[in-house]
């Protein structure tokens, strides 16, 4: 079973990474550039077969080590 | 107009910062973990009002700049 985890700044919290980001595409003659938030993107590959239990767990992995719920926020999907 | 950007290792190219989640989640108790990939998820605000166009240089933006095509491929998705 494939877990996408999407891992992303709270909306209030700085992005400086996104802001070079977005400052380098204007650089680079990107016009047109609003906004750029950078975030992390995590694929688990679970052994488990029950979807409820495994997003059960994957929440669990994501309060406990993946996200730091402080300035993120974190959202599980399961294909 | 908001689109998403995956990041992600090429399938054959190692991941050790992977491996490392692995590990950690592993030593945390959670079993059943049989792999894990990271890449990188990135929002991007556009003025762009037409999708195709804006595809077009999201790709652009993509080789040019956020991605390694080397080891690395994308995804471009426009809501």
């Amino acid at each position: 079973m494939l877990a996408k985890i999407h891992i992303t700044l709270k909306k209030d919290v700085l992005d400086p990474q996104g802001s070079v980001i977005a400052n380098s595409l204007k650089s680079l003659g990107f016009d047109g550039v609003k906004d750029v938030r950078q975030g992390k993107y995590i694929e688990i590959t679970l052994d488990d077969n029950d979807k409820d239990s495994a997003i059960k767990r994957l929440d669990e992995m994501c309060e406990k080590l993946l996200a730091n719920m402080v300035i993120e926020d974190y959202s599980v999907e399961i294909n």
